[in-house]
């Protein structure tokens, strides 16, 4: 079978799932996903040995220690990965809340109610513990699901796939075999024509690499919901409670440094600078942190650190995901707003400062998925949330922004209720 | 000044405005449309000028009659659009609402509150009162807007843009200028660049033609919300009420054939077809609607009308906006649902039947932006529906579903409020 069919095949078995899935009752769904806990739990073997597989290959190809961790599975990421099923078990339903209700003066019924997307297409790299989550977090919001992981994991993701929905064929032969599914074929264009298929694919959606995620956007004819990166910025302004802006700053910087949420570039108000630079580089610095500085804060450390380096432009547009700070002195909070404006990736800001109306303009004009007063922007985090799962974190504005968990993976339609009314 | 040139300078003006219009308040807003509202009948000797250029290039060129009165403003047609300002004004601010509000375990408090998007582009054919209309939905949900209008209309639009924005001047001189923007160049390739910046432009949306539709959304880089078209189902039901069901599909049909949510295909169920079909076909060939029919219908309605057409398989796919209906008897709800499943443009559609388990699945399995039990299609609409005002149809379901009224204009945000929370 060509590329082209392969993917259409995928989209049509994809399409007539996601009808059968949005007739399915909440404990259908519940029951089915715990049925899928205890099968990735019980049949681990086979999991394990296509994971063992999938590592031999990716260490005669050289893969990088890093990406061999996140390739590698276990009893302990199983579990994981099986409580994580049961965790969305136990999560109301997102599908069929009543966002509006309106009765209209000629006694038509309006109610505006949650409804799955249909398809949802996910693109994913090399983590093979994605496969459930996405998996789960899909099938309980009523989704059909067709995921395309790296191609270093393809045999550990199948393997996942394969004993999910064997499961599900187990506990309810009548439901729909094909709600998830796996782009098998490690062929990149697979992507290009399973995203062609507009009729048929309405969404996408991963966690990942940059050079993807805009080769996906841009080759997509369907609505592409993308995790980008994480440029963010905490803004410690003239008014800040400085041991506050110490924690919050050594957390958002060193607490995890290879997240989307951690800090990548520091603002000083120029009015405690003085105070506040010398005071935090010390810590940041212990901390093995290193410091790319503009030129008033390099004149304000220089006494104490002569070396540092200077920022340049494109340091204020980097992601690090590293133990690396960019930090600039802004003379007023108008300037690390266009700061932020110009530089941010739009995911996690802060502002540390005990001014009240300063802050309220801050969190309106920080146009972010989320904005922060007085805490870390760590917290941009599905669990941290209360969403109990999610599926990564979007930089979008339209459809979903922020931490997607199971509600943001649901449009909605309108029903209407009438008794034989026309328009006059 | 090259075409790339003149789009990049519209949404770098237009992104610089947005900033400025989400920090507006309430008040300013409502006064700055009340003021556009009165200038558009104050000055609308300008725009009548303006418009009678373009409708005497129009009738040089010959554009059908159609067009040209679409494309005609009056008295009457400008205070139409004023009163089209002041509704707006009317209306609740949809920024700002707080959609969810939550507090952590930790004592971090998390809004998820309604803001503006940012940058709309709007993309529109001929008629002129659609940049009022657009304009002042936008401005009031604090976006800027990007309008690009048919070239037929291209004079009428910049005058009605041009009145409005000075309007906006003269009451709020520190009010930003570029907030409504009209793109000057006749040139197909300008929506292409306007597009093609991603960085500046949030989402695109209209109401046309097909093919353009299809050509912007091919083109895009940014989320576009389309207004497809609308290929509406009326399925009357073996217990349907058939008065109730007469009266429904006569409205869907005739009361406005040429508008999207008029009904293009009627479905009956066989169980009454016998009886249904006969009646409800003398009453729309009656009212000069021609019926394109299948083999069932066909040989129910031999005796009484010899000489139907057959639909063919291009029939149930057709958007006829006029009076001609497609007909196919069908076996039973769940075949009624694979023909909309299958042909239809997810727009508006009905069932009209007593049996409440029907409609219910009706309801469930229908994915369409709106579905009726007992009412006509005709209802999906913005003001039907209570909104006050409308940008048009949403056949889409990322975004906005249906009918898009201010709430559809905007998106959210997170806002975290702490006391110096970090994460552990």
């Amino acid at each position: 079978m060509i590329l082209s069919e392969q993917m259409l095949l995928l989209a049509r078995q994809a399409k007539a799932a996601a009808r059968q899935l949005a007739r399915l009752s909440t404990a259908d769904k519940n029951a089915a996903l715990l049925a899928m806990a205890e099968a990735l739990e019980k049949e681990r073997g086979g999991i394990l040995e296509a994971n063992a597989l999938d590592l031999a290959d990716g260490t005669s190809h050289g893969l990088a220690s890093a990406m061999l961790d996140r390739l590698r599975l276990d009893d302990r990421r199983l579990s994981l990965m099986a409580n994580g099923l049961r965790e969305v078990a136990s999560l109301p339903d997102p599908v069929g809340r009543v966002l509006d209700e309106r009765v209209r003066p000629n006694g038509l019924k309006l109610q505006k109610v949650t409804s799955p997307i249909g398809v949802i297409v996910i693109i994913f790299e090399s983590r093979p513990n994605v496969t459930a989550d996405a998996a789960g977090l899909c099938f309980k919001s009523g989704n059909a699901t067709i995921l395309r992981g790296g191609k270093e994991a393809l045999r550990s993701n199948e393997a996942v796939a394969r004993v999910m929905t064997n499961a599900l064929k187990r506990r309810f032969p009548h439901l729909p075999e094909h709600a998830i599914q796996v782009v098998l074929t490690p062929d990149r264009d697979a992507i290009k024509e399973l995203l062609a298929l507009t009729g048929y694919v309405t969404c996408a959606s991963r966690g990942g690499g940059e050079g993807l995620i805009r080769a996906v956007a841009e080759c997509s004819r369907v609505p592409v919901i993308k995790h980008y990166k994480g440029v963010c910025h905490v803004y410690v302004d003239g008014s800040a409670d400085l041991k506050m802006a110490e924690e919050i700053v050594i957390n958002a910087k060193c607490q995890r440094p290879g997240v989307c949420n951690a800090m990548e570039t520091l603002l000083v108000d120029k009015a405690i600078a003085p105070v506040f630079l010398p005071a935090i580089a010390r810590k940041l610095t212990a901390l093995k942190v290193e410091l790319r500085v503009d030129d008033t804060a390099r004149e304000l450390l220089r006494n104490h650190f002569p070396h540092l380096k200077s920022a340049l432009e494109e340091d204020w547009y980097a992601e690090y995901l590293d133990l690396i700070l960019a930090v600039r002195v802004v003379d007023d909070i108008e300037a690390a707003i266009d700061h932020i404006s110009r530089y941010g990736s739009a995911h996690s800001d802060c502002i540390v400062t005990r001014d009240g109306p300063r802050a309220r303009k801050f969190l309106a004009e920080v146009d972010s998925a989320a904005v922060y007063w007085n805490a870390s922007t760590r917290f941009t985090d599905g669990g941290e949330f209360g969403m109990g799962a999610e599926i990564g974190i979007s930089t979008d504005k339209i459809g979903a922004r922020g931490p997607m968990g199971l509600e943001e993976l649901t449009t909605y339609k309108w029903l209407g209720f009438g008794n034989g009314q026309i328009r006059t």
